[in-house]
């Protein structure tokens, strides 16, 4: 094309293009302004780890967790380890609809991730554990988990490989006895405080506006205006609230669950309890169907479409749906390299 | 120290302290040529992969054969995938007796390392799968292993998974339909080609000879002298025959065993298969208790003894079986990093 075929009128109609497509561009810019500052206010960038004051995290701690992690001989059968059923290659949750332990027992709800799990207000679907450091320990003696008869018998076996004792004395250098099911759960929670998956979105936030598609920017915008970050807020989008599943309808109505969960009730046998249960994590929610507390929900889009429906007692609209569910896929993150490596476990010998 | 006091008398004596230590070093390094030189005969160091005419080895096909080495979704119970019995963390084997398969079912024998098992004459104890790539795909099927009804329903599931079908394409770009049980096989064969644990062992065999200790390369002179070498032999030091179990002894009679295996008879029905099994490779061996067939063994040096015992006839001393418990130690390898990083999957959504 050459442009000095163009006549005055010609030079007029190019500038007009011009400008016709800037507004809209600069109208975008400024949305993305926005919906950043919006979206900061009230979910936010995920942190590099999740610190605890009770259980400070050191290099120490989590080479030593991170085998603990893997670690299947401190389990009844010799089966199970954490990433049995949280398994890295799974982005930390098992797919099944509801976790299997020790000599195949079944578990009582689907399996949570442990990606950015730690800074959560507890563990557990109903709130029975109350931090990462509890519930690796008291998945020990889980009757459903590790299944062993006591703290002692763990300790008894992991004091059984020198490794092991020599990796606890560095990672607890005051304890007299360091290979203790306390510094196994510091150990393995102080891992856990490492696996951070930043995603798509964060980098949105942190002002890399093509980070996310459109579609998913449109989908945060709804998110937000629809009312989810009521309850999935925080970095996290979720885990800091417990709140009844079922709030207009029943949810049952519109799930394939097997049987009905009370919840949290099961915790403090108060009436306001019953079918209560924490506000699932959202990260990576795209990658660990399948979905809600009994894993009776197999596609996100059903997922989003029933908690309008029974959480929010509205009709989402099919494009509201899947806005919603791409923006979701902007929460699949990146798994650290120093998570994803598999350690390897002292033998006997 | 000052040199200049010594009269000549000094001298002559730190001559001939000099003299009397070199004599002893020149044949310790007389005695590792020697020794090298039988042992590169007999045994010879691993090969960077161990590649397959039927199975050619492509960056596609590992790639994806990775995946499917960590994916559980393709067994009936949604729980087992390869790396369950064998486990990186636990080189590549399972630390139990003998493993499970989906819901518990539980497996005739203990679980052979899927590392450096490439290159062995058939797989599986009693040889009954002819290589890595029958085993990974009779295990899909497999009553005690995966337990899928049919091939056909492991492609279906494999097949809902759109970046499986891109994956395959690209590992098998001249098939019309790629995603087949047999190319699962030749993906997870490909990456299994590549499970090869580099060793002191294949250092000292190298040329470099403090790579392994003065106890271990005794115990190598042994390993070779006593005769262990008529069966451990090529660089997998086993794997590439069969023999019977019991030579001189029954078994039985100084293991554990809760019940008298029959071993390749179990194949052949030839009468002279009869407590027949194949050589186990023995890379990683101190790695990967419990020993024999039915994992009957907790300790190395009791397998050692017990070895000597019943399949040469004779009891090795005390510093024999120790000795060569330290060469065993030896053939821990290192795993390598492209196979210990955990790949992550696909996902429905």
């Amino acid at each position: 094309m050459n442009f000095t075929v163009f006549n005055k009128k010609g030079l007029w109609s190019i500038t007009l293009l011009i400008l016709l497509l800037a507004i809209p561009y600069g109208a975008f810019a400024a949305d993305d302004e926005a919906l950043i500052k919006r979206a900061s206010q009230i979910l936010g960038p995920l942190p590099a780890s999740m610190p605890a004051d009770q259980n400070p995290i050191t290099p120490e701690k989590i080479k030593l967790g991170k085998m603990l992690y893997y670690e299947p001989r401190i389990s009844v059968d010799g089966a199970v380890s954490c990433s049995k059923c949280h398994p890295v290659a799974l982005y930390g949750a098992d797919g099944l609809k509801k976790s299997v332990g020790h000599n195949c027992k079944g578990n009582p709800r689907n399996d949570p991730s442990v990606f950015n799990a730690a800074s959560q207000i507890s563990e557990h679907w109903i709130g029975n554990r109350t931090s990462v450091e509890d519930q690796a320990k008291q998945a020990l003696i889980g009757p459903p988990a590790f299944g062993m008869p006591s703290y002692e018998a763990v300790e008894k076996i992991l004091r059984s490989y020198k490794e092991y004792e020599t990796l606890f004395k560095a990672a607890f250098p005051s304890d007299k006895e360091p290979v203790t099911a306390d510094n196994f759960a510091k150990a393995v929670g102080a891992f856990e405080r490492t696996m951070i998956t930043p995603a798509p979105f964060d980098a949105f936030l942190s002002g890399t506006k093509d980070a996310m598609t459109v579609q998913q920017k449109r989908g945060l915008g709804t998110f937000i205006d629809q009312g989810c970050v009521g309850c999935h807020f925080s970095p996290y989008v979720g885990g800091q609230m417990y709140q009844k599943f079922g709030m207009f309808e029943p949810y049952q109505k519109y799930t394939k669950s097997d049987k009905v969960d009370e919840g949290r009730y099961a915790v403090t046998k108060n009436e306001s309890d019953r079918f209560v249960f924490k506000v699932p994590v959202l990260r990576n929610v795209a990658m660990t169907p399948p979905y809600f507390h009994d894993g009776s929900v197999d596609r996100l889009e059903d997922a989003v479409r029933i908690m309008g429906k029974i959480q929010l007692g509205r009709d989402l609209t099919k494009e509201q749906v899947q806005d919603i569910v791409s923006f979701l896929h902007a929460l699949t993150g990146k798994i650290p390299e120093e998570v994803s490596t598999v350690p390897v476990l002292p033998s006997t010998e």
